[in-house]
């Protein structure tokens, strides 16, 4: 039996908040600290690991944070999401996105369909698309092959499968695995469209317009700015576009595409990433084989999130650690530092996914909660930030706890040896130095070259990124992301905190306004 | 005389502190709403204006905030850095970036040199390069033209210039300006080289190596990558590339460069977008005459920067709201939210000006300061955000303070009308939606919809994204900086909490760590 309780009412986090606290500095202080490096890790799915030994966190914590997890049962309401309970109570849905990679339950029937068969039929249906558009079967007007593929979509249609994109675009590259070069438009600003259509050549290219609705807004409007540029060029829209849509949207059967792949429901925008959203632009861009790669990759993931063993389940305990940090230790944001190039966007896609599902000031039952929830998430990739916002990081006067990321070898396999190490070298120097930079400080009687230490990180280590680990790494953060949600009670799978903007700017538009709203339309132009 | 004192030291904080808080909400309701909007606001360089209406202060904090403004004795710090006195007092340096762009007080002599006439040297000599390059005077060993130009560079060398590049991008390819095209390597990820190097022609790609020390081991690193890259392609390495670093670095007579452009010791790397550091990229990229348009709107702002009445200074009003939100609100983030595509990556300029200068815990006479400092800086462009991390801003437990910008033209001039509206209109709606949705909220039973407002933002706004706005925006936010600096008493202009993780680096680089470091070098594979 679940219950579904406020964290502050577990008898584990009130003494959890009485612990004593660890001292890092010195717990990561010689032989200790080594010894927290060697057993403070979990083994997650594809070869990577998270080390905790940073971590504010010791056995004692530990045992708590054990205790936590079966208190709130993470586990049984993790069990409950994927065998098809209604888990998002505001909009009374399931949620579903692990199910586009794998059946960790009983088989999940919704409007009346095996829901692990349809997602499945969606990745067949985009294979097969995929296939035809790399062969030439499916060309444009002229015959030719489409050679650049666009997707045109914004918030989770958008940072998900751009991230995704990035991230093995050059690994594709090296491994003979690129089909097309993909492009994104997303922002209202016309420059967005106008912008990208400048870089691309549209006769030969395949443009996917991704709503789950059809009636986003900014997607509708930068669809009609590229047909524009299509009709201009002597083309026909209708046949360099596809959707990505529900099967209840206008978008699903019309004849404005050449063809339409469905989502649903049960999958919010900011965790479709292994749904036909991600599934079209990276199987036009890298082939269906990669997807399905990198789907594997989530699913193996999904699995260990499964597990009861905290110590054995990365997402659980990562989430864990998280709200000790935010609710006991008080630290309002978590900063992500990927120490690879491929992940430059990544850092874009984990701030909405975090900052969306849990930025809530009420519980699953619309009641406000006495403790902070969500907390700020932001990050850019390593060793780029070092030069950059790290010096807050080090000397500033809050603590921001960080979670980097690191890998063994790079993705192009081309290196060069300068003073006497390779750059893949200096890179994962860099990560480890600075991990014992921010654990352990170094004091120095100039204050202002004293480094007080004491500032928490996690590291995930892997061998590389590629389309597997790549997949394991994204499931670990939206798992992480809802055993959070599960902990502060909240529902992470709404997003209500979107609408009174639209709300607002229609009414702007419509020059429905009076007050300070008027006069701020005026000094725009609107 | 000036005296520096901390803080909290301050009479006027003191009254800050105790003066009675503004419900904003109401404030911004109704009649009054619009009067504030209408009178909060101060007019900038270039046509822009910045307001502060849904900015929780009124009259009185004004009125204690001028007073603060004059005890801290902002215009006179500022009026002794332009004059040259050794203001980064860590590093024992003056600090001249504003005078790349104009003289704002007397003949600033060091190293016995005039330096106004130094950087004016240097940009003359830039602005002759480019013209050649442009020519075809200066090309390739074929006797081609470049096409490409590429910087080479890590933090400030990087993330200023890029963004400035991208800002002006399109401005410049609808405006006949568009010279060549402009790439960026940065990370010691040698995925990062080797992707860009996928992506140009190097035999037609001239390369710009930035580091004023000569010695960053990132740009070093990625500087030999690109000459092995330039050398594999039967090139002359040294016909390809020029360097932008101090007169005193190992770069500045070597034979390696086509030719070298020089900045020196009192412009920091986050402060030197104005100097030879953007001059070389941007000029390349647009010509002398765009450079040079850039410079006369910062040049323009920081005159205005200069006024005594902070009701006409929008960089030290806007910093000393920025200072009574984190040390008297208790708001420890400020997001930045440009509603432009051309500024997708002005935030991360900003992450590490803002965050660099003032992420700092002793004073700037190197004693430990009893109050927070510089607050974390992130953000990224609307429309874009509100699909993402808003939710939280809108509905988290956190209150985090915004920034926007917006224009009431886009720079390509190409737009669609959808429901009545254009895509333009359609982004300024969506800006001045969300100043009023934060400010008043909206109250809604089910508490799962509710809006509880209270959340402070203020907007700068403009015409249009070009060079002088654009410089006029820069100079904004560094002066801004620069006088919460003062505020805080603390040294905005060294950053000796980079140094740490350096040494570790090199300690790991060497085999010569135990403990800890050991281990993590080891699950790192170095």
């Amino acid at each position: 039996m679940i219950t579904w309780n406020n964290l502050d009412t577990l008898a584990s986090y009130q003494e959890l908040s009485k612990a004593e606290k660890v001292n890092l500095a010195e717990a990561m202080n010689g032989e200790n600290g080594a010894e927290r490096v060697k057993n403070y890790t979990v083994p997650m799915a594809e070869g990577l690991a998270y080390n905790f030994a940073a971590k504010q966190v010791d056995d004692n914590i530990l045992e708590i944070l054990k205790k936590l997890a079966e208190e709130a049962q993470l586990t049984e309401k993790f069990e409950a999401l994927y065998n098809g309970e209604v888990i998002n109570t505001g909009e009374k849905r399931l949620v579903l996105h692990q199910l586009t990679r794998g059946q960790l339950g009983n088989p999940v029937v919704a409007d009346g369909v095996d829901k692990r068969t349809f997602y499945v039929e969606q990745q067949d249906r985009i294979a097969e698309f995929a296939g035809k558009v790399h062969s030439g079967e499916i060309a444009n007007g002229a015959g030719e092959k489409f050679t650049t593929v666009v997707q045109i979509g914004i918030g989770g249609s958008d940072l998900g499968p751009r991230a995704m994109y990035l991230a093995l675009e050059n690994w594709a590259k090296k491994h003979g695995a690129f089909k097309m070069e993909a492009k994104f438009i997303s922002n209202v600003d016309p420059d967005d469209a106008a912008g990208v259509l400048n870089t691309i050549d549209v006769a030969h290219s395949l443009f996917i317009l991704v709503s789950k609705s059809g009636t986003t807004l900014e997607t509708l409007t930068n669809e009609s700015f590229v047909k524009d540029a299509l009709k201009n060029a002597g083309l026909d829209p209708s046949k360099h576009m596809i959707a990505v849509t529900s099967e209840t949207s206008p978008l699903a059967k019309s004849e404005d595409y050449l063809a339409a792949f469905f989502m649903d429901d049960y999958i919010g925008g900011r965790y479709s990433s292994t749904s036909a959203v991600g599934g079209a632009v990276l199987s036009l861009a890298f082939g269906p084989e990669v997807f399905a790669q990198f789907l594997e990759g989530a699913a193996a993931e999904d699995k260990l999130s499964t597990e009861k063993d905290v110590l054995k389940n990365a997402a659980m305990l990562d989430a864990l650690i998280g709200v000790y940090e935010r609710n006991v230790l008080g630290y309002p944001s978590t900063a992500v530092l990927p120490y690879s190039q491929a992940l430059n966007r990544f850092p874009a896609h984990l701030q909405q996914l975090d900052m969306e599902s849990n930025g809530k000031s009420v519980n699953r039952f619309g009641e406000p909660v006495d403790y902070v929830t969500g907390p700020l998430i932001f990050g850019e990739p390593g060793t780029n930030g070092q030069h950059s916002f790290y010096q807050l990081l080090h000397q500033g006067t809050d603590i921001v706890p960080l979670q980097f990321v690191g890998f063994k070898n790079n993705q192009m396999d081309t290196d060069v040896v300068i003073q006497g190490s390779t750059s893949q070298q200096k890179l994962c120097a860099n990560v480890a130095a600075q991990i014992m930079a921010f654990a352990c400080g170094k004091a120095d009687e100039n204050r202002n070259k004293n480094f007080e230490g004491g500032r928490p990180s996690s590291i995930i280590i892997g061998d590389q990124v590629n389309p597997k680990t790549l997949g394991a790494l994204l499931a670990h953060f939206e798992n992480k992301v809802m055993f959070q949600g599960f902990l502060w009670n909240v529902n992470s799978f709404d997003q209500e905190g979107v609408q009174l903007g639209k709300v607002l700017a229609k009414r702007v538009l419509a020059h429905e306004t009076d007050g300070a709203l008027k006069v701020f339309s005026d000094l725009l132009n609107i």
